[in-house]
């Protein structure tokens, strides 16, 4: 049950080599696979790591730090976990490690719908923590809006401080490498937060009718749904799933606090462009009026430090979380964390960046 | 004989490589292969894959479809079956079953000159079907006009809609992959529609004179023989295997009905650019005068949305169906044509299409 | 000795895979290695496969034909035979086999200085077929002008109806492959036309002085060495391994009849670029004063094909010829002829291109 | 301990192939390695390969040389061995084989700071040769200034001839290959140059604080530096680790002698552009105010060719003198300096160039 750090971890990819190695294939499958061939999942990385660094030398670095402004917020660091489902299937202790982690190393937790603990347990055990960072609530619109509304009411009370709407997933991709590793969850992971909620009647199609468009997509959220959201929560509303710029300046005119440039980790279509070439044009759309963040590929601290290079406010991490989880629980996810910040103040360090104000200029 | 559906083919590179377990060599090089280093083969698929989609979000999908008009006719979507030769190497119900999974997936049929069973069967299997597509007949220009005459009627009798004159193969290609493995038709699998067809009678070359030139060039296909085809039928002709944009205008001029962007899958002439790449340039070059369709390298719904983007009003798929007759027959045809539109439904959903004339704007 | 033409080689990359499996290793490496990390050799080849053709279609092609017109002779077709050093390492039969079967297929060839027979031999062997293309002769300039006079004249008695100077090897290049794998021409293969001639003494180095630039290069070819050998001989003189568009224009200028573009198949500087790349400016640059040609790479006839669209009046083919050879004697390197002309009828037919005159509108 | 040069050793890559075999897994990942995913490493060498040489032909060459000017000084050739640590660790006669080699074959020598032997004992090796290149002594500014003075008078007593301070590492990469290998110093390999340096007493860190920007980088070398250590010595100081255009205008405004373009081999910061892409913009950045030396990739002699032509000085060579070090001790690093010098020659020959001066018409 408890898994201690393996030796020799030095970096992220270990982390996933090594997890490779914990998990029965279909697990590996639904956590690490992306949709059709991949090509999306494989260039998010890739986009990262092809953007050029180009130091400065011999400037002053005494007193640096990576803290950064987000909603209103100081944060340690610019990294965030990323919401991710079912991570009882990572570890036995899932998404309760994932929050002791985050908290202990001061990164900002989204957490998900799909979640299978309950979100008050997960508040509990991440809020407490002094050094914690900011606590978000992950939603997909459900088409049963009393359903949502109460869902919304009970983050906030649990003290959720954001909710973050999913707004690139309507209909779940084409996993197939998820598919046909035959994954299904196992007993015991479930998304709890979910009981209660009735799922529409389906109607019969008539001839002609699709049963995607003239089924599962008649409840799929729309920009109403966005401002109806917003009406019945105090809390900020982030759009997590924007890539197109002109869907960026429309989020800000509909109030959103927020837009995470996503392609849901290239596990909902393939081909969409890496977000490391969507985040500045995103950027440049928003104009400062909302901050944005970027999830997708981040690998290393020079992958953080060229995201707020190129204007994101802070980076979620996703798949290198559940590693982490994998291969120690709690523990190695703190190393995973460790690690990534680790790696941010040696690249800033040295690109010349006391602060991260100064990353800008470190992009050749 | 009737061979089950295997398990776990998720999409059709899966059906693909299954495939490639269950033929003979040889004709899988014949089926499969390409001329030459088979640069051509590989870049229409690689074509498709490298353009990216920039998804819209929270846009209102319900009663989205796929359906499209072509020449007249609405189909329930773009995705048609090309002409193929032979396809009893296949699997012994050959056309019959390919017409057969065709029909009831609505996917419009090109019968082929070289098919292994005779037109008028194909059509009385393919035509009662109440969800079908339209039902085309493939032809190569024959070197007596009279032959070609008979076999035009025959055609337009047994109810075919329209004629697809292919012109991009008036020799065959260097099929090296073929050729190295010694493919040759079956016993009982040949152009059953040719026969009674008399070769010319070659006459003796004097010196200096080519083989192919002074032989078999002399019969080739002309502008002139688009002109008397379109003189003997009343049926709409569409010229499959243009290229070069100005060949595109020259054929609206003769009074195509319709032209295919094809390079003949990569199977005659080697390093001709990608049909992805092709296509937007004979698009524009037409102007909208006659519908453009397009083959190669379609293994994907986002492949086919990507085609209608660039202004397609169609697809053929070739391999892949041999791919589904090869592995379960009838079964295997329909479900290689129910995963590709199913994918197209999931791509539009994700890119914020309810239908396809909103394709255009998902290309990033 | 007398080896059968393999069965199942039906493209030349077919005779380079056989050809391997019958040579030393040591051969092997002196007939197909390259310079340094062979950046050169992979990128020829490479080049003309990269460049695209685009077919034009529905044009009457019958009567046509591969001639082409070059120092006043029409051509078959525009393959030559490059200048290869000590065939006999290939196959017993040597530069007589390459001869006869060049002579057959009506391919021009370029005799070697460092040919393993008798110049005299080779051109007894060649001039008489009634189908034989050009037969010229390649020339090293020797330290020793009297010694390169007699050459010339007994070329020039022989019948040879050009002299071809290379002057891209001052030096011999890094030849690594070759060197590691301890490459020495064997009993009974030399340079049998090179007999008599006294190397210059070497003088005692001073200090500081380098035994490459005040040694052997003190001997090296220039522009000078140029004009002396068109004072000696009536015989058209063409430069072979021009680079540079300058020097191009330069050989123009000093009564060259002609240019070969070429790297040397990248046996001598490695990272030069492609010819593929450098012919069209080398055309451009001497403006059809005289005719271009162009070696390295060519492998099929598409790539030749391109090399006529790109202004090359003629190819020469290397390294294929030794595979043919290695393989079957003459039998081989005419089928390796046979295979590439085949191939480039075919490519002018699937292209639309009766004659070579219009290969130029071939290239997208 | 004396072990002989291996056969078949023909080039620099060669070399590298057989010291792999000959360190023990740890100190070749020491010594090979480089930052993360290595991305620089392997940019550094391919990018010299990717640049294009265009080749003069039928230059007079007789006479031509190698040699360059630098800080007053003529070198034979623009080779130098760059500063390395504990090259004990790849032969038991270390730093004074290599000078004994360097100061033969006419190469400069920068001494490091981290030399497993006294830098006085380098200097009486190297000095007295007569062929001998210019003597160099690298630098880390280290935190206790009285005894970096200390140690800038023992070099500039010993003979040494400029300063080369080192600004690109004010903390180490993360060389994880190195990390994973778990690589440490050997007995009896150790900085002996630094013994009695006392290392400054850490500050227990407050609340918020770095250990990284609060600590170590408390001591980080700034441009104040540069001036104090200029104000301390008489001999010219060269800035190593120069990637920044506006850092290099900033070095010559500080009095730097020369810049040194280098990513530090790609072992601090990675996703740093190849130097032979930095190289162009730093020369044209101090337009010939100081020299420009440059170092990372360089493995053969077109690689010393294509940097003089893109306006470096010099060149600096690192890991392939560990190769040859670690191959045959002094006979092995001469080889390797060697190799290059004469592919450095063979590569003017074969581009026309009698001088370096002529280097820079030779980049396609």
């Amino acid at each position: 049950m408890a898994r201690a750090l393996p030796q020799g971890l030095v970096c992220l990819l270990d982390h996933e080599q090594h997890a490779q190695t914990q998990l029965p294939e279909a697990v590996w499958a639904y956590f690490n696979g992306g949709a059709a061939e991949e090509v999306t999942l494989r260039a998010n990385a890739k986009a990262w790591q092809r953007l050029e660094l180009l130091p400065r030398v011999l400037r002053p670095l005494a007193g640096g730090h990576t803290r950064v402004q987000l909603l209103g917020r100081t944060l340690a660091h610019p990294i965030m976990v990323a919401p991710m489902a079912h991570q009882g299937l990572a570890h036995p202790h899932g998404e309760r490690a994932t929050a002791l982690a985050a908290a202990a190393l001061g990164a900002g937790l989204v957490f998900s719908t799909q979640a299978s603990v309950r979100l008050e347990d997960v508040a509990r055990t991440y809020l407490p923590d002094a050094d914690r960072g900011p606590l978000w609530f992950q939603l997909y619109a459900q088409p049963d809006r009393s359903f949502t509304r109460e869902l919304v009411q009970r983050a906030a009370s649990a003290g959720y401080e954001a909710l973050v709407l999913t707004i690139d997933a309507p209909v779940q991709g084409v996993r197939d490498r998820e598919r046909r590793a035959g994954f299904h969850t196992s007993a015991g992971v479930s998304a709890v937060n979910l009981v209660g909620m009735i799922p529409p009647t389906p109607k019969p199609l008539e001839p002609g009718q699709s049963a995607l468009f003239d089924g599962l997509l008649k409840h799929a959220p729309t920009w109403d749904d966005v401002a109806w959201l917003r009406s019945i929560t105090h809390l900020p509303v982030l759009l997590k799933g924007i890539t197109h710029p002109d869907d960026a300046v429309q989020a800000v005119r509909c109030g959103a606090a927020g837009v995470i440039v996503s392609n849901h980790g290239g596990r909902t279509l393939d081909t969409v462009p890496a977000t490391a070439r969507l985040l500045p044009r995103v950027v440049q759309a928003v104009q400062g009026d909302v901050p944005v963040l970027v999830d997708g590929g981040i690998r290393r601290g020079t992958d953080v430090l060229k995201a707020v290079a190129l204007g994101a406010s802070a980076v979620l991490v996703g798949r290198p979380i559940l590693h982490g989880l994998t291969n120690a629980g709690a523990t190695g996810v703190a190393h995973v964390l460790r690690l990534l910040r680790d790696e941010l103040e040696i690249a800033m360090a040295l690109t010349g960046c006391r602060t991260l104000a100064d990353a800008q200029q470190t992009l050749a």
